[in-house]
């Protein structure tokens, strides 16, 4: 009854403090993306949807054991990531989308909230999971962001996993990329011809929590179809596509890149759960809600301090899956909920 | 006085209402830098010290004469982030430092309040104003941020001036690369060490208020001395080296990269000023304080929208510079202010 009656006196009840006095054990969880946008359900088959769904519950199964093992929710993030990065349906690692000029080129960051440190590549081509590498720039490497070849480079140092850049090749995403450069073509150069959106549904990413309350987001991306000039999104941008916070939130974001850096999505979902008091489910609807009226298209998912899981997004669909001690398993597709 | 009166009632005075309710003018003014760090004042000659003043005073007065004459603040700013770029005084343009492979790798970015739109360039090997090739990512493409060889692409469709590589070389950062790399030959590589602070001073930024209200912000720099593995620091990324945001304010950092984008400085200054209520000058006090705390060195200048112009630095000294409709002429230099 004292701490309960302190609590009263201040005017808050310490998260983890049941009514009763005894400490409630620290909730885990874990949520997970794969890219939102134009996802027609009229144009999915079942077995598509099923190989969808099938991938979403392998990814988010493998990164809540991690967190129920007592793992880092860095640990879940990143076996979550990499469960979508080598799957060929997703715009990240194996299934990533191709450049104008027919290569691949990946961008992933991966931060952690108890000393926000944090770790991105941007423009890697030889990487057989980019997310492996953005952690590797965080955790052996003094800097936070490193790109290109000097990235590569950088890789040469590591043991880390390498592929030829054919790795990534699929038919499908090819498919993409030809019919992409046909639409480009009348125009003198893709810089200045804002892109069909289609061709940016991608990316994908984790937000956690785990037992010791740390939070952890992580996210991986191939970019945008027929991309071109070195264009850098928002997945490797900190604030922008990815960021965490253990006194706010954890978001990975998903969608029209240059809309979310320029919004600072990630970072001001945060700044609202910090400063506002909004829980973090409420400050990414209203952040996503807001992006929509500037014509910023794409979606969040948001895990915040205590436990509470959460998505966001303003597209017709959004590849997603959420688990916790304290959540029951959900895999979404559609807007609707359908695929519940 | 019945506006007074309301203003009282509300708890507020609006912004550009005089007490007897005539609106008064638009305060305009631009604020710039030219790096923060380790300055000591022991060490710096008479001669030294007059030549950079100078130089702050030349770019800072270009920058105002724009703003005078009615232009935006996204042409002064970019007006006085030239000026910088051009002198060999800064890591910037014209005098940016060395990478570890003796050759030099630009960034720079450029935000504009009204619409949050945005451009960026990272590792840049060729372009004479790094800021101009910026604001054609912003003006001119789709797209926020701009890598490397692709940057450069870019820039070959665009009217820019083009350098030789060797037209940044200059011989005192030649001979701070030489010393950086006799300090790092222990090291098995320089990803996993510190850094001496001074390596990494440099930088330059402007942000100004126009006479329609809008904020802008520029920052440009050659990075950190004897960099390598294609390091991206906080210049280019938006949210950390760069913000504006006409309904809080802009700001431009110079400092150490990396912190600046794990805790994302320019933003959290501006969310701290829109969902706290803070002025933008406390708001950057206390995050500038804030880093210093985690080990965070560098500094800010900050524009609202109210034209207030300020700054905050937690190191021994940044060159900078400010000048208003309301704020006289400060060119500093050091932390006690004896440059005035």
């Amino acid at each position: 009854m004292k701490k309960t009656l302190l609590a009263a006196i201040f005017g808050v009840i310490p998260a983890l403090t049941l009514a009763h006095g005894v400490l409630a054990e620290q909730p885990i969880g874990i949520v997970i993306h794969g890219g939102a946008g134009t996802i027609n359900k009229a144009q999915m088959s079942a077995s598509q949807q099923q190989a969808y769904e099938t991938a979403l519950t392998a990814a988010i199964e493998q990164g809540y054991a991690v967190l129920q093992q007592g793992g880092s929710s860095l640990d879940a993030v990143t076996r979550a990531v990499i469960v979508l990065e080598d799957s060929p349906l997703f715009n990240a690692g194996k299934g990533a989308v191709y450049t104008f000029d027919e290569s691949h080129e990946l961008d992933a960051s991966i931060m952690q909230g108890q000393d926000r440190n944090a770790g991105a590549v941007a423009g890697v081509t030889t990487i057989k999971n980019p997310i492996l590498l953005a952690r590797a720039v965080m955790e052996q490497s003094e800097h936070v962001m490193l790109a290109g070849t000097g990235a590569e480079a950088f890789a040469d140092t590591l043991k880390l996993v390498r592929v030829p850049n054919n790795y990534y090749n699929t038919e499908f995403r090819y498919d993409a990329l030809k019919r992409a450069k046909q639409a480009l073509s009348p125009q003198p150069h893709q810089a200045k011809m804002p892109f069909d959106p289609a061709w940016r549904m991608g990316t994908v990413g984790a937000v956690a929590i785990d037992k010791q309350g740390n939070l952890a987001a992580a996210t991986s991306t191939g970019g945008m179809t027929a991309k071109r000039y070195g264009r850098i999104g928002d997945a490797p941008v900190i604030g922008a596509g990815n960021f965490a916070d253990n006194s706010s939130c954890a978001v990975s974001a998903t969608g029209h890149g240059e809309y979310f850096i320029r919004y600072q999505v990630a970072s001001d979902i945060c700044a609202r759960a910090k400063y506002q008091g909004k829980t973090a489910a409420v400050a990414a609807a209203e952040v996503i809600s807001e992006l929509a009226t500037v014509g910023g298209t794409g979606g969040v998912i948001v895990v915040d301090p205590a436990g509470n899981l959460s998505w966001a997004f303003n597209t017709e669909g959004m590849y997603r899956a959420m688990l916790g001690s304290k959540t029951p398993l959900k895999v979404e597709i559609f807007n609707d909920k359908t695929a519940d």
